[in-house]
């Protein structure tokens, strides 16, 4: 099974660099979220604050997340990004992250998230809920 | 009329700093903020996530900010900061931050803050409410 | 004296908001200094890196900075950047950033930047250098 | 093996929070670089800031990072911080972070890192060159 990819951009700034010249690594985890809603937007066709209201949760946070780091990237580049869903299950899924920048592979991120809501009895609390299948539905493609 | 001066330290990290090797201007507003926070918590005797609940209000957010930078820091560095009230309007205040590094000003910071809470005839605005006056007398020193 | 305005957007992210949902007043510095370095792009038709080497600077740092804030933006909206130089003196300038949210002015900010150069006598320090005539003729519009 | 473990503490900050009001995922990697490099300073007994002219290196760059999340982390908690090397091998090594909230691990993180120097034949290219015996001596403990 493969599902949608989202292509975009990101334009690696000044302010994502540090004394090395090249981006800090705690930056490619905002590159990366900020992927995965727009995957989400695009393949639900909603903004992404519309989001956790429509499908009454909390959001789908990140419970493991993990970076490799091929080519050094520095301020003033901008590199192609590639963001897919590679796995669904029950409550959880995988989201993969790919900059290439001129084709080359320079970062791969690896998301695992959680389709979250409150706890009916206890409001406070959040835990995964079941993913519905209209929403897997739609990353689908032929 | 002087009020509670907080003094603290923030040590520069890797991931403050840019590509010239010094702290970029956007990391002095965290500090800034944290700080005054840190100014209220000491203040007031209780814990920031307290402080909404307590009075009421949704926060203090920023509405005007400005900082002057004297002396460029570099990572590994420890500076002092010194954080105050300046002024208590009506349902505002003004913060000051000095950042000091062995004595000489780095930077100095000013915060025009607004005491929020929601909006009785439609919650989800947000607009100054007066500033109780048991919190300003907590700012007082003889 | 009027000079070349940047036009451009800002999409606010999950990242760039706090706890209140809204955009924390740090990152706004960070739209600013990258329009900053975009607007010299677009003027100069080069690379941000490119910058310092053709010029013999280190760069433009900021010396003084600040924000109005008018309206919260929150995440998912998409806003309008207007980047423009309001003033150039010898060795520095100021540049003017507007946020607008539909058309609806959400945030200002003002920065004064130095036009930086290595001291000749002492390498490790920084100073303002003169800004060169042919950088400044164009940012003028007709 | 064993290897020293550095204890300290982080102050999760409003900064720190995203519209969730818990710690956003990207912030920890910063926790975690900090760490590391206060761990040097404490094993090696110098600033951070010597120490890539003292190895003649020009830093130790993360090329796979990780962390898992099992407790969120809201604004205004103090957690713990150990962190640790799990592995010293030739010019590379394995951090282990766990931050913990009252004794229970909110976050793990690891970090692979490479010990790294200028390219002799292009000092443009950045390459893992071996680990000095006498660093890792440092971090052996009894």
């Amino acid at each position: 099974m493969t599902y949608f990819v989202r292509r975009g951009q990101v334009a690696i700034t000044w302010a994502h660099c540090d004394p090395a010249g090249i981006v800090f690594n705690a930056r490619f985890f905002e590159f990366f979220d900020h992927s995965t809603w727009l995957l989400f937007e695009e393949v639900l066709v909603m903004k992404s604050h519309e989001i956790p209201a429509r499908f009454d949760i909390v959001g789908f946070p990140v419970v493991d997340v993990r970076a490799r780091f091929f080519k050094p990237l520095t301020y003033g580049v901008v590199v192609d990004i590639e963001t897919t869903v590679t796995e669904f299950r029950n409550s959880s899924f995988d989201v993969r992250h790919r900059l290439l920048q001129a084709e080359d592979l320079a970062v791969e991120g690896l998301e695992t998230r959680v389709w979250a809501g409150r706890d009916k009895s206890d409001p406070s609390r959040i835990r995964g809920i079941p993913l519905p299948a209209a929403v897997i539905d739609r990353f689908r493609i032929a």
